[in-house]
């Protein structure tokens, strides 16, 4: 066992609600979301940031943040994503292991931070992993 | 002539402090630094956006993202990095052709956006490029 809270997610020890899995990546909802369907992604192995992640491994990532990026556009109706990775606790990383911040935007919802509910998590979850797997 | 601002910097019909540059990818500062060193990463093709750029291409982006990072934490000595990508103006796009902002954060700096004099441009630039050619 692991402290690390995304190791815990990727091996099925911690819960979380996936959006998105394959063999080396996986994305999951922030537990306390900037706006509706805040994700996650991350590797399945452990790296602790963008320069411990190997070049081949970053490509795969980066392109599920933009199959996350464009469910959130077509699935929840954003009408813009940013995407944020943290390098470093100077720069705001919290969790040791590389993972990119996709955040929708919407002209209805101003960003404020907190904690999802379970609805929350099973039907927004619901509404990309579909949209994800079209 | 096009007016997109970055496509005349990858054409060198415009000026900039280029940091990196190969077949596909440029990187270069930004005229309105957040910290000292921050750098913009595109593509030489003109992609609006992240739903837009190849899966190949978005790729080689993040893997000179990367290798910015790198310099900047080890030519510039900062102690952390954040990579930032906005798509559409609600998520903060201002130029609506791909690029990353790779932001270096320093122990003794707070980021306060302000214009970046020729002096610093060729002295940091210089750097980074020295840096990433190791």
């Amino acid at each position: 066992m692991t402290a690390c809270t995304f190791c815990r997610i990727a091996r099925g020890e911690a819960p979380a609600y996936i959006v998105y899995r394959d063999g080396s990546v996986i994305a999951f909802l922030d537990k306390a979301p900037l706006t509706k369907g805040h994700t996650l992604v991350t590797t399945i192995e452990h790296y602790e940031n963008i320069l411990e992640i190997p070049d081949k491994l970053l490509g795969d990532v980066i392109n599920v943040v933009k199959k996350v990026a464009k469910a959130q556009l077509e699935g929840l109706g954003a009408q813009g994503v940013r995407v944020v990775q943290n390098n470093g606790s100077l720069a705001g990383q919290v969790i040791f292991h590389i993972h990119f911040h996709v955040i929708p935007f919407y002209l209805n919802e101003r960003p404020s931070r907190g904690l999802l509910s379970s609805h929350e998590g099973e039907e927004i979850s619901k509404i990309l992993r579909e949209q994800i797997g079209d």
